[in-house]
């Protein structure tokens, strides 16, 4: 490690990255202290507003790289398959990778609570119920207070992390400067969580290590272990058209609604129709923005500077990826904060571009193309392919979920595979001849050409 | 005209789309009362910061139905084609459309005093040197002060109009809402102005019914006349990079940039050097929103919501454009409100996102293609074409400035049209087949297939 001067550091907001980040800086000997308008999560209910998370690959390596691997782990479900539940059907599992290759479900809340426990043991210092209103860039001074219009309280710090989200307040400020470029794209799909309450025995009602999906096209319904033995299900709707939001607005709607398309799951959840109409419908945003960094003083870091859409289940291990990298810079180049941000977010960026377009796409795959035979037999084909060749092919979900190389090469090289995987599928007779000598060879062909 | 309830409407900004809805609006039979942040600009010296502007059909369409038309055409001047000074080359004249066809330039401090004394006269009020700075978007109510902090005035509204440019506080104010769409794009060239004084004699040094280009790749010098017989020249360099602001920081290297890439008309330019180190440098977006409306409360018009980079000439003309929509809708729906928002954001955002996209392109067809022989043949080529098939033809550029179909439909047919350039630019001996009979069949042919 390169020698380091102490700094005084403020990272704005205790969620996943800020409390992770938070652990990493003061490993290297900073001062830090994480501001927060929202009070202790340890110390109020749960909201219950937020998607269950996926920790894979990418989320455990920073995890480990502090010895945090096995302590999150036990609050943690691995999730080997996905369980695909299509009407008339009996229910199809997908293998996500290799032998021992799993997603872990993990409660977003319980987790965050953990990661502050940690923290704090480390020594970070926590300001709750303190609201940033804003930042001075050039000096790396924060002011807090009541309100927007009210008396501001002025702490001057050596460096400030962004780490408040989507709708960061510290990118707000960054915002205004001429040459920031920004954007939000909301898609027209929402998002109502709903609960499969454990069995009597406290046992889960579905297969535990299974990411249950009900694919229905333009919507689907997808559910997520809980280590109580429930499931937190996830509603994916179109907010306006045919068949959305809009159009269920009444219990009896909502009860004719999961009537029609998920017949076998409905009586499964909790008060439906009453929770239905009580819980709220959520949006999805992804969002871009650059420079994520201001000289040595400023830099954004995971949902600040890229939120994307949470159908490749990477937005926490994207930001948690970022740290990794941080540190690997910190490790680098020391005390040259200018370095190290300007590296960060050149490394970072295009990664950052390339998982938000996956997880626009993926929804598209989850809802759609997972109750296609015809997609099932492609990712047939190219896991046996690979399994056959693990040199010449990983497929992309294993690039982005179970490997730490770049998401834009999982992109580029996805992008190529399936080219090949669509010249694959026009082979006469695929259906019986997907894991043939010929068809091997033809991939084979393919990838030399 | 149906018939209208008067409303009393605000609108934010004073600049030409603002002062110019105010007496559309005022026409309608409404109360209209305008804020702007800045003094009444009749009372300032002009900041000489802004581009000058061209006027083309859609702007001078929207002011001949006010009656405007003939005494805006005073001060402004006809430029009826480019005038290309590629070095050691004679002036290479470009006609820009037909006979008789022209964008006009004109000043936009100057045109902005004439609309608020135009405003004036029609009854519109103004509030200048009061700064909006927050809006209830469901109440529409606006809140203005000396300071964000300081205590706000509150005013009452049945509309609000934010026509408050690129950087739209209104706006600001939707955006903060779940489900807006929002992007603000820098490109990597930015912008200083510089002066051609006039002749002793009070004429123009350079053609003055010519808008000037000087292409030279990644960057340009244009010229466009005042009617003071002065030009107002434009250097568009990219802010990093081998040739570019970055590598200009002092006179001496100011004038040797001038020497080499702008020789013949460097020692017309006023104080060149100490022009060059005193004048701002400038930064150029391209920003999209959507929706542009509120309920029946808020709509945003002009650059508010949709900024161009100026490469088209088309900025003032979309904003101008919008007013010709609005006045149409508030035509046909009268006083309802809801329909007419509805209608405009729906009807204008596909356009918007067209001339976006035609603006950002045409930097290269002026910095780089006019320098370009097969660009110009090209050109001469469709202009051909088109004259002998004038139903069959309309060039792209026509389509824009001289028509007043949508810009959506101009980028469509464009594109398709530049398809068959591209072969036609193939045939072999082009240079000087471009004008024969078989170059006029192929033509016909392709757009038959």
């Amino acid at each position: 490690m390169s020698k380091q001067k102490q700094r005084n550091i403020a990272i704005i907001g205790s969620g996943l990255v800020g409390s992770l980040l938070s652990i990493y800086l003061k490993n290297h000997g900073h001062q830090v202290t994480i501001f927060d308008r929202r009070p202790d999560i340890r110390t109020v209910a749960f909201s219950g507003r937020s998607i269950n998370l996926a920790m894979s690959n990418r989320g455990w390596k920073t995890l480990r790289n502090l010895g945090l691997e096995d302590e999150i782990k036990k609050i943690a479900i691995p999730l080997h398959q996905r369980a695909l539940h299509v009407n008339d059907k009996p229910v199809y599992f997908q293998k996500y990778g290799k032998e021992g290759e799993a997603i872990w479900s993990i409660s977003r809340g319980i987790l965050n609570r953990k990661m502050i426990d940690l923290a704090e043991d480390f020594g970070v210092q926590f300001r709750f119920n303190e609201k940033v209103w804003d930042v001075s860039l050039p000096e790396a001074k924060i002011f807090t207070g009541k309100s927007e219009k009210s008396k501001w309280k002025e702490y001057q710090y050596d460096i400030i992390f962004g780490c408040d989200g989507a709708f960061s307040r510290v990118r707000h400020r960054m915002q205004r400067r001429s040459r920031f470029d920004y954007s939000q794209d909301f898609i027209d799909v929402g998002y109502k969580e709903l609960t499969i309450p454990p069995n009597d025995d406290g046992t889960h009602r579905l297969d535990k290590n299974s990411f249950h999906i009900w694919p229905r096209g333009k919507f689907m319904l997808i559910a997520m272990p809980n280590i109580d033995g429930s499931f937190t299900c996830t509603l994916f709707l179109p907010f306006e058209g045919e068949v959305s939001f809009e159009t269920i607005s009444s219990k009896s709607e909502a009860k004719a609604f999961f009537k029609k398309y998920f017949p076998n799951v409905r009586k499964e959840i909790e008060d439906l129709t009453k929770s239905f109409m009580a819980n709220p419908t959520s949006a999805m945003v992804t969002m871009k923005c650059y420079p994520w960094t201001y000289w040595d003083k400023v830099a954004l870091v995971g949902d600040a500077a890229h939120a994307v859409v949470p159908f490749y289940g990477q937005g926490m291990n994207a930001g948690f990826e970022d740290i990794s990298v941080l540190n690997d810079l910190i490790n680098e180049f020391g005390d040259d904060w200018e370095t190290i941000f300007t590296t960060y977010q050149k490394v970072r960026k295009p990664n950052a571009d390339a998982i938000a377009e996956l997880s626009y796409r993926n929804f598209m795959e989850m809802s759609s193309k997972t109750a296609d035979s015809n997609f099932l037999l492609q990712k047939k084909i190219e896991k046996h392919f690979s399994k056959k060749h693990p040199d010449k092919w990983i497929p992309v979900y294993s690039r982005v979920t179970f490997s730490d190389r770049p998401y834009a090469e999982a992109l580029k090289i996805g992008d190529y595979q399936e080219g090949i995987m669509k010249r694959i599928l026009q082979i006469p007779n695929i259906d019986n001849l997907w894991d043939s000598w010929e068809v091997e060879q033809r991939i084979l062909e393919l990838l030399d050409a």
